[in-house]
């Protein structure tokens, strides 16, 4: 797949221009999680390539020059077909969890307005759900609904035995209060993962989290399912975002990594990511790792999904991560593409936790 | 001070050894926050040293090397100096609130067992809220108490109107819930800070958490009042403890400060160390940072206190941070002592929390 892909405008000083939504779009994510833990099923039996695997202790491979070397040598961390196996174990889980006790996971997505990228997002979700077999629930009000609207169907589902996760697809019309509308949602079914209650848990060693947000943990995931070890490595995370990069960040912590964050206000980020064995970047920036930002052998996991204008492209634009993948890929020993990279582990990651919150409630194991 | 201490022995490989006690000191630290924000008053008018902070921006320093100079040229970080003038701001603002509505600040403080250290601290507790005329409520419970007798006190200083704060003093019996208990006390009178909610909030953006852990809160208090620019500065962090380090590294990066948490699963530290601006360490280690872990010109907070054999004191043994104090103090630019660096600060910002508390109980500001 890497070498389908031809980005030839990774330097910001070419026509490479963020389109406006860009901001919003990563604003958008869900939270979810899965483990093998949690589905108690084996690692999937797919045929990765796993030539990288034993390389992940990056100071002990030869130094590869983006100057010197054109060919792309980054295995491609495959997040589609990650997700895709994911969601066959949630499957028959669900199933199993039918059969044993007659419960069937609920799933209700509450939709303010009518922007159409969220409209897409919570169609997709729908999609999901019945892909594996969740039951899916959908209220969609007007853009002018009052708050209290929306807290009376939040209240609604958090009283439904038959909704077991709840999520409110931001952005919120600007009227409306986030916080306390996310606030609203039953910390049992905060499927998303947002609530504080959950990100303490998550910074607090001996705490554990009802449910982890979905975008990190998904990023972890695939580290996971591709045998890249975490623990003593030196990770750089790039954002402090709530939904992505604070929690990836106390996720690689609580994996014993040590974890340097960047953002907006570091001086010379390059200095640190440099010296990383994974990154992750999360800021909705096209392109903006560049190739000698890496450490070569690093693994390199993308969130970023930004559009930038393509003349080529039918639609005008097409997507490109936070890195520069096509000086990235020859340096690093694993990289996400953008897309079907971080993007397809969101929803798989969803319908997990959506999976999570009916076994807990049963008491289904 | 600097001067008139006398470290001769920061090499582990010397008589140093750590009394068994150490880490459980750590674990007994107590949770505060002040800000000149919530007191309302001005900068305190001591008059601090302030030469080093210009030069908080160390890369612009000349390089001291311990091994070329012999003199201390870090200026010292008073933590007991800085911790009176918090206490006289306290005093100051229990005396307004009480001629302005007649409500008096309370803590109590729930002491379970005969541990000597622990029943020194809550005296020292008990006599800090007398000198600022804070009230102080006590129980103290049998080591043998059963988790429910606990729990009955808790919920009795819940629901007092008099008590605005509560603190469980740590470490609790073992075969106690230190979580469940923890948990219990009211998220309105955790003026530790410890509870995952108030550990979420501070990790979030746009978030408040209600009170912040006080050793932490006490630090970067610290750096405030010294005048020491945080915003921008690469900052490490030594310890993941859900007291301290964590919380630490949470309030470091929410004033903007590129973050790196370093513990013990670490692989070579000191190369993370020897690129901070600030370090704060809080692992209970005796002398563990040497002179080398640190770049000329750093702001060293040390956290720890550990006691070392030492044959020459009345007690046998003296204190000492995690942080080579000989050593740092000829190349930082700025350093805590131990004693009388982050220590007192603890005690300080436990009353600002029990004072913030009562504030926002009765809306006074």
């Amino acid at each position: 797949m890497a070498s389908s892909m031809k980005f030839t405008d990774c330097s910001p000083s070419t026509t490479v221009r963020l389109l406006p939504y860009t901001r919003t779009r990563l604003r958008s994510s869900d939270g979810a999680v899965l483990s093998h833990r949690l589905l108690a099923l084996p690692r999937p039996a797919i045929a990765y390539p796993t030539a990288f695997v034993s390389r992940s202790s990056a100071s002990t491979l030869p130094v590869v020059s983006a100057s010197i070397s054109t060919e792309s040598t980054a295995k491609v961390i495959d997040g589609k077909l990650v997700a895709k196996q994911i969601r066959e174990e949630i499957t028959a889980e669900v199933s199993r969890m039918k059969e044993a006790i007659g419960v069937v996971p609920g799933l209700a997505v509450i939709l303010v307005g009518d922007r159409k990228d969220s409209a897409t997002y919570v169609r997709n979700k729908k999609k999901a759900c019945e892909s594996v077999g969740i039951k899916s629930f959908e209220v969609n009000l007007p853009e002018d609904s009052t708050e209290q609207e929306v807290l009376k169907y939040i209240s609604g589902y958090n009283d439904d035995p038959s909704v077991h996760g709840i999520l409110v697809q931001l952005p919120l019309p600007k009227h409306m209060n986030e916080q306390s509308i996310l606030h609203a949602v039953s910390i049992e079914k905060d499927v998303d993962g947002f609530h504080p209650l959950n990100i303490g848990r998550l910074a607090m060693r001996g705490e554990e989290p009802l449910f982890v947000p979905c975008t990190p943990k998904g990023c972890i995931e695939l580290l996971h399912r591709y045998n890249i070890s975490i623990k003593g490595k030196r990770a750089v995370v790039i954002g402090r975002s709530n939904i992505v990069g604070t929690p990836a960040a106390l996720l690689l912590q609580g994996e014993d990594a040590t974890v340097s964050v960047v953002h907006s206000r570091t001086k010379d980020p390059e200095e640190l990511t440099r010296q990383a064995d994974i990154i992750i970047s999360a800021v909705g920036k096209a392109n903006m790792v560049r190739g000698s930002w890496i450490k070569p052998g690093a693994v390199i996991i993308d969130v970023g999904i930004n559009p930038v204008e393509d003349a080529s492209s039918p639609r005008g634009y097409r997507l490109v991560g936070d890195v520069c993948y096509e000086e990235a890929s020859k340096i690093a020993s694993a990289i996400t593409p953008v897309p079907g990279g971080v993007g397809p582990m969101t929803i798989a990651m969803l319908l997990s936790n959506t999976l999570t919150a009916a076994k807990r409630t049963h008491n289904f194991q």
